[in-house]
């Protein structure tokens, strides 16, 4: 029979995250104060972030960070997670090209993010905090998150952005489940929410600004740090266990991929299955392909400019420099809430500008299509960000089928859709459309760094 | 780091299952004829089920039966399941004792039941079957057959028990993601249904009705045959893989079970479990304990009479000797719609009645209560019905509290219950109630074998 997972014990569970920015030719620009310009030190961040984490965010030396213990044990309910070929997928494709796929789907929250909330649940809990804060799009961040709290003990408050709110119901009371309070964003619960209420009472929210309203409460409360689930350094730095895992897998395969695929939100996704593999070819023993399939609804790298913004609605982050559409830029109500962000991480723009990868933008309808279509033959009812991922993946495979080249692809299915099937019926009552951004919605929202305050 | 799950390659995938009927010292009696009270041959099943099931239905011969490869090549998508130890839940409780789980929660139709539906589904497309049609109670059933015959391109039809569809519209969805058509039975399309809804318009359904119209269907349409999810023997048999490989993975353990415990709706997933490991009970080589969990609201096995019964509300199918609460008992609609079901497996009721095993009583809102605690500690959100297994487990693990007495408890996880959540909100609600049979209830319906007709 042949061989359709490929799986390692718990005790190859890395001990290590892999920190891309020290290997980096590019390093990341600083960020900026967004007042004085200055670029901020680790401490500057202490104020909104746990300590180690704020360390981790500008660690440009240490290419391996060990994972605490604890992190470790509690990454043993569901790691290591399966690698799988998806030989049925090839089947219907009729694909010469081997397809893998990195099964995140399986952690007890449904999705990948549970990596890095396990360990800022546990970096706040080591620091003595006892409340995180954080924003929520799809509802996959804010369930990992509450997930990870329940387990050390800490409270958890989650600002879930409108749109996804009343679409995912499903993905609050898993929330409420794990013991979290879960607020629709905007809410008048802050400064940053009231101001956006008050301009647009309709407004159906975005990760931006229920970003702001986390932030501000994590700095208004005492003992209280912000949790953010995506775009970060460190964040995206404790999701390379994915890859680093598969790495391992594809080499019990007997194979290594020519092309890692992931789906684009603000990069964790992406950068935990995609870095530990690019790591190669940096230092020149391959040459694999990255590509970042985003929403065409909210085109960041395809279309974005690389500047410094801010990483909020409001403008409380520090300045970033990286791809973006422009912070007050409002995403179209797409179903994979978790894509819906106007920018791509700092470590991840910079690398994105040095063209170690590449971008590709997904339409709605087709992503859906794909996600279907991977459901009939591999079984699995993806989330509707992974079918951005399985899309890309799709146009890949029949490339190969036009030029008859066996490649080797591999991508992440960072959840699981069994929560998101509202979505799936409106894609088969042939509701739902796709939405498409033009040149001149587009100009008014980048700005340059000098015209931000 | 202490190893929490353990875990089999793919080429530990059972090749055989096993048939208890085959070692048990009393085999169950036979099924008998309505109207002439006739012993039933395998080939008076096959206007209803696929000739393999029905010979598999009433083999008590060969204790060992292979399993067809396409089948095992379909159960390596999910195939082997963790067996995962409780170290969390055990912390929570503060017991001395060793509980495990076996996690069926991870196939990816989200419950065990895939592990006869695929077998069905292939039995089927070898006889050269084009349709299959079945009902199901909280729809992990009826998922599993969309998925599994989405895998062999049969045409699926589900009768899907109006509570279930009306409380848990995600699971239509998932059903209809895998290409099935789903129906809410009762139902106008059948004469079972329209008999049932002319005494009574606003009938909720359950999984006797919805049997009825299923092979009503099956028996009026061309190459169309019905598959049942549970109480049959050969599906009972299907399970077994469950057993097979927890009995292997203990062993990885270090331990052997002092008590397996599972949930009990018609028998499918307690004898999937237990099955294998009680038969070192019948050679005498380990005196292990089996509890069946079930609802107090529909209590076959706890109160209900061994007798002569129809397998379904309107009396189509052959008369079975079991534990039953009669066939037009009409369970409360609880959430663990996969428990509402009048009588026991057949097998299984022989081995209740010889002793080899006990049964338990859940109140509903216990089930609950369980479960909340499973997911706060254990992290994966259970399917209603497997919180009756973890309520008992946990029982069990008081007991031992008490005693001292560090024993081994497995269990079996069942499905998850991402698509239940509505029921968890109604929990946190206060709005959920527990259900009370009263002896004057019960009284009515059960008939002896020479009443029914």
């Amino acid at each position: 029979m042949r061989q359709k997972k490929f799986m390692l014990p718990e005790s190859e569970i890395p001990t290590h995250y892999f920190n891309m920015q020290a290997v980096m030719p590019n390093k990341p620009l600083p960020f900026l104060h967004p007042q004085t310009k200055a670029p901020l030190r680790p401490e500057d961040l202490y104020p909104i972030f746990c300590e180690e984490c704020a360390r981790q965010e500008l660690n440009q030396t240490d290419v391996w960070i060990p994972i605490p213990e604890p992190v470790r044990e509690q990454y043993a309910a569901y790691r290591c997670t399966p690698l799988v070929r998806a030989y049925e997928l090839e089947a219907a494709l009729g694909t010469p090209a081997h397809i893998y796929y990195k099964n995140e789907s399986v952690s007890p929250a449904g999705s990948h993010k549970l990596n890095s909330a396990i360990a800022q649940a546990w970096y706040a809990k080591n620091q003595g905090i006892t409340n995180l804060t954080t924003e929520t799009g799809a509802g996959q961040w804010g369930g990992a998150l509450s997930y990870a709290t329940s387990k050390f003990g800490i409270d958890c408050a989650v600002y879930m952005v409108k749109v996804s709110y009343e679409q995912k119901p499903f993905r609050r009371s898993i929330m409420q489940a794990f013991g979290a309070t879960v607020t629709p964003s905007p809410s008048m619960s802050t400064r940053a929410g009231k101001d956006i209420l008050t301009r647009n009472p309709n407004d159906r929210g975005s990760l931006g600004c229920a970003i702001s309203e986390a932030i501000e409460l994590a700095m208004t409360t005492p003992n209280c740090k912000y949790a953010l689930g995506s775009v970060m350094n460190h964040v995206c730095m404790h999701q390379s266990v994915i890859g680093l895992e598969a790495e391992k897998q594809m080499a019990l395969a007997g194979e290594y991929p020519d092309t890692v695929i992931a789906c684009f939100g603000g990069g964790s996704n992406f950068c935990g299955i995609a870095l530990p593999f690019m790591r190669h070819n940096m230092d020149g023993t391959r040459n694999t392909r990255f590509i970042a399939a985003e929403p065409c609804s909210c085109p960041k790298l395809t279309r974005g400019k690389f500047e410094y913004d801010f990483g909020d609605e409001a403008g409380m982050t520090p300045l970033l420099p990286m791809y973006t559409l422009g912070h007050s830029f409002k995403p179209a109500s797409i179903h994979a809430g978790g894509l819906r962000y106007h920018g791509a991480g700092v470590m991840l723009s910079q690398l994105m500008k040095d063209g170690y990868m590449e971008a590709m933008d997904i339409e709605q309808l087709d992503s859906f299509k794909a996600g279907v279509l991977f459901a009939r033959t591999e079984g699995i009812i993806p989330a509707p960000e992974s079918c951005h991922a399985i899309a890309a993946t799709i146009k890949e495979a029949e490339k190969c089928k036009e030029t008859g080249e066996p490649k080797t692809i591999l991508f992440c299915l960072s959840g699981h859709g069994f929560v998101d099937m509202a979505s799936y019926d409106k894609y088969f009552s042939g509701e739902m459309q796709n939405y498409h951004v033009s040149d001149e919605d587009l100009a008014g929202f980048i700005k340059s760094a000098d015209e931000l305050n």
